[in-house]
């Protein structure tokens, strides 16, 4: 393979070497810290490398497990790869890898699901124990041996500050104009230590470009020239378009009624198809000049940079479709100046969120009737992903939007249901729920004013009789009455669909 | 009643008149922001007055209720007279007086449970709708008209901003030596505006002694001599005393593991008997100089604050048994340097509880095996008192540590359960849960690590094979196998017991 190389100092050329020796550096039951958040930025070759490693060595018989540590979901051929060769014994903070997701709902992994903010405090904290190794993938190493970071930041200044060795993947498809984009804080510290983040503004740049690194930890250097993978993204569909249709009516009625300025208050938007559809229809509404204070940037977000909707967009990662990061790469000087990639715990900094006021726009897997939101366990056991930053973000918005088709599995599963099987999200937390049917809002409602606009409002027209049926007999039987419900039929949707396929 | 009066400006002697009349300016529909913290700085006399006139306008026909929002609970001559008179529509954003729950429960009362740092933002965002009336508690008036405040802060600031007519009442109970003690930031804005709270040790003070208000919008004073009413402490039992023996095991291993400094860090502590023995139990621990950031000040700290372990505390308001606010105000000016009282909105920030890194020590009602915890609902649906502040502490934790006797009902309830039959708590919250039986440190495990660890260490040994034969038999039918549960027995136990008196 001959790649367009990155210039490496001189002082670290030695290190450079293929990713198989970097993989042989990397010991059994060692604990890992990779970089990476959605398909962004995640090493490509040393995971690959060690998964046949460890193929190879399960093989001969041998144990070959490792822990992971990284900023959120990575590529196929980092959890993918290892998740495959059953490498991996334990994996915190966040995972969407079909492999992985099928090992830990086997019990075959350990997973750790996490506040996507709190990873690099508690690593810092100890408990979670020793780093023994970090694999980053980075643009580019300054003349100085400072590092140009990738596509997103996620942990990594974290693991570089805590491994014992490091392991960079020098990755040439990233742009070059990467370089400039980055905002490293490094003013962190634990308590009593901790100083207030000097952030008031989505724009404010408190840290700096690159982040430092100590050159004798470095042991490996690998040269890559390989694409970050992000899935694509459909066209929306009519359900999603509803969706954005409610919501952008919500949002500017409030901007009517003067709880909310303009430009509106920082987005926060999680990843799908939902999500883009809203940001499509944010390019044709009354606001401007938005900011973005959030995860991701997504497609979405560079339309609405381009047509000058949007002025700016803070994040800690990547997260586009392959046609979008092409667009990206080839025009990223246009992009460079709006864009600032931050480390995970400031992009999702409860503090920040906060004082910033961001309206909060995530997923769901299923909400109950007193808003209530699941966004990880299908049917109460099975992880779908993890929580992610959407804890960090929703108890922490001027306004929490939860948003979901009514339904899942072609109308066998109401996304509306008497009792959450597992909750993420309390009723608090949850201001404002969306679905192609209705928008709800449910702030300063008492639980069965919620109970009754959420029926009404959000769930498909198939199950709302259902739904009235059980209220209103939970009402009757309840033990309590401020937020009535008959457990002995609170989760026999769940069951029912279990038992049957459908919850019908 | 003679009382012993406090000094009122000329300016302002005219608004002087009996609770009677002032009970009068508030009209039937109208919406009051209370005073009141606990069983602390509470209006005594006007909502006594306007219960009776409540009574007096429900027995000639008419209709007359309002809606209350105050700090937290109150004492029973506001929320327990209001809700005796039927007199109480709305209610937020916490309650424990035992009337206004019957009322809450049989769906009488609309009760809006709200995380008590959002309270003052959220009346501000505007969607709680205007504030009509303020009846304040206040321990003096400056010659300059400013207001000094009582034993408590709660949301006192923002409801005399934002109501268009205020009700004081001035109590000559509170001691004098409460001036001084209070710090009242006005920095506070709505976003885009908000700024970073330049607070970063428990002990800076960021705001002023006290409270500004329009002498314009002053439409009674009422003078009062009545006390505060907290529920007096029982003598720490076994279990109690055998909570905190575990708790404070388990941070003399954090000091050892260099994980906690010898001065601890802040400690936040719910009410209740559990959290007073563990307070005694710091009396004779090896940590020195410790302080709190927490929202009430209970008689172990006053005990602390005397022996020299205790270095300050800040609050938003006093929770003292009748016999340790005696003594408080015997020697207020003992203690006056060390205590600090501050508006809700800062006490339980949650920017501040995670830069201070606060030992959060919460009650709770029941845990299941997997570390969600249900604080509120009794049996999924009757409430028994609100979130309160324990989500705004619980998430920001240094180390979030949930305390509870292993059963209630004199064993008839297993505080563990197989699922919680509400969350308020999710797993990601709960770092740390003890019972008398011992304590769970939950960092860094998976569901499944999790529930062994909590089945064999915090239930109670008469529950602990009933539990592991539910869990043992989850893991095999679970729909999804990372946090294993039959939906079909998950609730059967709080089921058991309301049909049977039993979990059993
Ligand atoms: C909740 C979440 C899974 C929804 O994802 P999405 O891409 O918007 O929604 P989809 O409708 O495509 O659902 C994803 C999968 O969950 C399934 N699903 C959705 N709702 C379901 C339900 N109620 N019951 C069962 N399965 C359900 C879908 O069928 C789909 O499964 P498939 O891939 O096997 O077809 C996703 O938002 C998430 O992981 N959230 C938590 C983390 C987060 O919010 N991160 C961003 C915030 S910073
Ligand atoms: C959870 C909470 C109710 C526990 O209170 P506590 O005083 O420590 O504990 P107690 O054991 O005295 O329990 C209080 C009541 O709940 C009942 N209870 C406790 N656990 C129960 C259970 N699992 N099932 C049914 N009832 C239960 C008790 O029997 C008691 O009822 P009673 O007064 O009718 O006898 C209390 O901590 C709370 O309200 N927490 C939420 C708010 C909060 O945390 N505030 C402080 C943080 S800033």
């Amino acid at each position: 393979m001959t790649i367009a190389r990155r210039p490496v100092p001189a002082s670290l050329q030695s290190k450079i070497m293929s990713a198989e020796d970097a993989a042989a550096l990397v010991t059994n039951g060692a604990t890992v810290g990779m970089s990476g958040f959605t398909g962004s930025g995640y090493p490509k070759a040393v995971p690959l490398a060690l998964a046949a490693r460890i193929e190879a060595e399960h093989e001969k018989g041998n144990p070959f497990r490792i822990k992971i540590w990284s900023g959120a979901s990575t590529g196929p051929e980092l959890d993918g790869a290892l998740a495959k060769a059953d490498g991996i014994d334990f994996r915190l903070p966040y995972n969407s890898d079909p492999i992985a997701r099928e090992r830990i709902n086997k019990g075959e992994m350990r997973y750790f699901d996490m506040h996507l903010s709190q990873v690099a405090p508690m690593a810092w904290q100890g408990f979670l124990g020793e780093l023994d190794t970090a694999v980053i993938e980075i643009s580019g190493i300054t003349p100085e041996g400072d590092l140009i970071p990738s596509s997103s930041i996620g942990n990594n200044k974290t693991w570089l500050e805590r491994a014992d060795k490091i392991i960079l993947e020098l990755n040439s498809w990233q742009s070059e104009y990467l370089n400039g984009m980055h905002d490293i804080y490094y003013g962190t510290a634990l308590p009593p230590n901790r100083v207030a983040i000097p952030l008031t503004r989505p724009d404010d740049r408190i840290g700096q470009a690159h982040f430092k690194v100590d050159p004798s930890k470095i042991v490996a250097i690998v040269e890559t020239d390989t694409p970050d993978r992000n899935a694509p993204f459909a066209k929306p569909d009519q359900v999603a378009l509803d969706i954005a249709g409610h919501l952008l009516e919500f949002l500017s009625h409030e901007l009517k009624m003067g709880r909310m300025p303009k430009e509106l208050l920082p987005l926060q938007s999680g990843v799908g198809n939902v999500t883009n559809a809203v940001l499509a229809g944010l390019l044709d509404s009354p606001f401007e000049n938005m900011t973005a204070f959030t995860e991701v940037i997504q497609d979405g977000m560079l339309d609405m940079l381009d047509a000058g909707k949007l002025r700016m967009a803070s994040a800690t990662a990547f997260s586009l479709s392959p046609e979008a990061a092409e667009r990206f790469n080839a025009e990223a000087h246009r992009y460079r100046d709006k864009l600032i990639l931050r480390p995970q715990e400031i992009s999702n900094h409860p503090e920040l969120v906060r004082r910033l006021g961001c309206v909060a726009m995530n997923g769901l897997i299923e909400a109950d009737i007193y808003g209530n939101v699941n966004s990880t366990h299908v049917m109460g056991s099975r992880i779908q992903n993890g929580i992610g930053g959407s804890g960090d973000f929703a108890r922490n918005a001027f306004v929490s939007i939860f948003m979901t088709p009514s339904t899942a599995k072609g109308g066998a599963i109401s996304a509306i249901v008497p009792m959450a099987s597992h909750v993420d999200h309390i009723n608090q937390d949850v201001q404002v729920i969306v679905t192609e049917q209705g928008l709800a809002d449910l702030r300063g409602l008492d639980p069965k004013q919620k109970a009754e606009k959420i029926i009404n409002t959000c769930a498909h027209p198939m199950y709302r009789d259902m739904l009235r049926d059980y209220y209103e007999r939970a009402k009757k039987s309840s033990f309590g009455g401020h937020a009535p419900h008959d457990l002995r039929e609170a989760l026999s949707w769940h069951q029912r669909f279990v038992d049957t396929g459908s919850m019908k």
